[in-house]
């Protein structure tokens, strides 16, 4: 194992208590920020879906985040003038990590080439690294390759760019539909259990839902198992 | 000001010392190092430029140092089996630092995002990065905007993966040639004097030729000059 890649929303970083809590200072206390939250998300996957059926060409996920704020904000009769729409979308680059996030990282590091293999755009990865000190190697992901997970070319793509074969990249993810893509890639896998991801009344990915090469509760609880 | 972008071979690592250095440790000392290492930089350009013409696609530059590598053993009469051509093509993973390179970057860190912005691929970057010590906020340059320098589309598809304007960004060089295409494209520009990256004999770039934005003797000067 030379390199371990990483999810980063959700797996790395808590996305819903920060975007939740950016959305309550700009939009007030009228508004159920963590329903917003909640409803921003939900029009992720179907945004992605766009590009990984070809329906249009790949397009960062600042842009798609844009417009699903768009949606979310009309939904929830909320008007933003231009430069706070810009701002909110930007909260996605100051998401903050779980507490075991940067100290985890930083063990691993001593071992292994560390980078996220996200969804999120260079840019956003980037500031997101600056404001929470992750101590990534280089930022890697679905913008590089051009290809948005749990497409193959997303997992595929990212081992060739680091001159290495599948079997000595590991996934680590808090989503078993993650690991399995790239259990279908050749990749080993490490399952993180982030139970509150969703908030208290998560129902999904609360256990590693398939015999995943490492299963843990902390991004330090990885580390001491890989002897860093 | 946001984002400082770096060359790398010659601004940042003594690519001449280092190469001669495993010449020598693998092929003996009966071969004059320096002219190995000096013959094989002198077939970096030529080969970028197959690909910055459109006469081949993209290719890393990995592929284009060890196609080079055959070529130059074969003039020097040096026979090397494939793993050690393979190893020694992995010396440019390996490059040292010049001494002011690894304080410089780290002051420059905490206030500007730091970057390579250079012909080497990716993998090369980050494994000399580990090697080095370099705190590299992201590893950028032509592999991840598929665009040889000096070909403007390697400025400024690096500007957009940043969200920045091209007059956010300033690139640091070592190389009058490099500065000149950059600023072509709205860059700033720093100019940083290498005097020895040729070896004592150096008769290019040994001054700055332009009114570059800043020209400095070290990394550690700008990040002095940049009140870092």
């Amino acid at each position: 194992m030379k390199a371990l890649l990483f999810d980063v929303f959700g797996t790395v970083v808590d996305w819903r208590t920060s975007v939740a809590r950016e959305v309550g200072s700009l939009c007030g206390s009228d508004v159920d920020s963590y329903a917003f939250a909640d409803r921003w998300r939900s029009l992720y996957q179907p945004a992605m879906e766009q590009v990984r059926s070809g329906a249009r060409p790949f397009t960062r996920l600042d842009r798609l985040h844009h417009e699903s704020l768009s949606t979310v904000l009309s939904e929830f009769d909320i008007q933003l003038g231009d430069a706070d729409m810009a701002s909110l979308n930007l909260a996605w680059h100051r998401l903050d990590p779980w507490p075991d996030s940067v100290l985890g990282l930083t063990r691993l590091r001593t071992e292994f080439i560390i980078a996220p293999l996200s969804n999120g755009n260079i840019s956003l990865l980037l500031d997101m690294a600056k404001n929470a000190g992750l101590p990534w190697d280089a930022i890697l992901g679905a913008e590089p390759v051009r290809a948005y997970k749990p497409m193959p070319d997303a997992y595929l793509r990212t081992a060739d760019i680091l001159g290495l074969e599948p079997s000595e990249c590991m996934m680590v993810a808090a989503h078993n539909s993650d690991l399995a893509a790239a259990a279908d890639c050749g990749f080993a896998t490490a399952f993180v259990a982030r139970p509150l991801e969703h908030g208290p009344a998560q129902t999904t990915d609360l256990a590693a839902e398939s015999d995943w090469t490492y299963s843990v509760d902390s991004i330090e609880s990885l580390a001491t198992q890989l002897g860093c």
